[in-house]
């Protein structure tokens, strides 16, 4: 197994991997009896796309996952695939005025990372955007914290963040970010697309260039004693009002 | 150090016990350095209070928080208290109509809980509240995760769920469950205090007696291909949209 391979288990994320890319799909490896229904159907899926697929007592699969939920099937793949700015400007273009990102500003635990690719995907996001460095790499705990989810909403990794936000901002996409300075509160907020939600890390918050290149700053209510939220849950509850106003 | 005592650092968590219950320090350790701004205002309070409050080097401070961020502060504490059915009794009647509560079912990852007590700290939320049963603790990584809000938003442990459910209908709370089955979609759902969000363990959902109890289930939107949202991620959603329809 190549180093940066990762394991991939569970029906619904081994459905994600073959609808999305099955020809990358390295092994399989399913439990050694009759199966029935979805994972007959994963099985076929798999060998029509000509992956050998091995058979094997519970005992292997509960070692390949290491005593993850497997539900009777080990996929070993590449890490899934991260985009660059050439993406980006094709989505941009195909997806229009429906456009909906997710920026992150130095997000750096993978998964934080991966939980919010998982809220992402629920909310209906088009892409997830985040600079070269200081941010997490999909790694296995990215992955595993992502539930499916790296493999279905792209990542864009962008070199400079700031020029990239100015080059959405010509593009007429709106970017929203979060700041606890902000003026208006995210219920005030226009967040209908095309529109880039700009989330920073905890604790640090968006870096000034970012905060800069934003179109507005929206203040998330926090009515007790903490002073943030986590960046996963952030991201659910600015996501989600975008979703809502866009209904 | 007794078995179950905690050990708080970083201002904002050791601002939260010395406002909730500074007479149960039993430990103070700073940075010894001639404490400035809101350092210097924590040691005042303590002594105040009476709490002897030792000098020490970093080294000594890093270590008794395992390397945590402690910004030059570390509290010993007994654990924060668990409250009764009394005191969910006290809070329906001294709250009214502005009752505001967050029900678990079966969460049992620690982490998970200290996130949702932090999520709901932040929504203004009056008390958290969990089965005896099948419920994470308050172990150092919830209250890890809770980043203070385990001090100020009460945890109410109850012996049987569905009859408190019950209890708290009679009450005249509106009881409001989250379920992929549910008839309406949270948007359009009724969301506004005296009001409990009902959410269940993420992959398990709300049990049968659970969900019998709920005045209304509601569908959280999902628009991609995960099923299904961390529950901290789902209680943010849902107690956002609560506090929206409440401005």
């Amino acid at each position: 197994m190549a180093d940066r391979d990762r394991v991939i288990y569970g029906l619904h994320s081994v459905e994600a991997v073959i609808a999305s890319r099955v020809g990358t799909v390295k092994s399989a490896v399913v439990l050694d009896a009759k199966p029935r229904g979805s994972l007959a159907e994963i099985v076929a899926r798999l060998e029509a796309a000509g992956v050998r697929v091995e058979r094997a007592g519970r005992d292997v699969l509960d070692r390949l996952s290491q005593g993850g939920a497997h539900q009777g099937v080990v996929l070993q793949v590449p890490p899934p695939r991260e985009q660059d700015l050439n993406a980006l400007e094709q989505l941009v273009e195909t997806r229009g005025d429906a456009l909906r990102l997710l920026v992150l500003d130095q997000v750096e635990d993978p998964r934080n990372l991966g939980a919010c690719l998982r809220t992402a995907d629920a909310a209906g996001v088009d892409a997830v955007v985040v600079p070269k460095a200081r941010s997490a790499k999909l790694s296995g705990a990215a992955l595993k914290a992502a539930a499916g989810a790296a493999e279905t909403v792209p990542l864009v990794i962008v070199p400079n963040l700031a020029r990239m936000l100015r080059w959405l901002s010509d593009a007429g996409v709106r970017l929203v970010g979060t700041d606890e300075r902000g003026e208006r509160s995210l219920f005030e907020a226009e967040l209908t697309p095309p529109v880039a939600i700009v989330l920073g890390a905890e604790g640090k918050g968006l870096r000034r260039l970012t905060r800069e290149a934003c179109d507005e700053l929206v203040r998330i209510p926090m009515q007790g004693s903490v002073e943030s939220l986590n960046v996963s849950v952030a991201a659910g509850v600015v996501l989600y009002e975008m979703l809502r106003q866009s209904r």
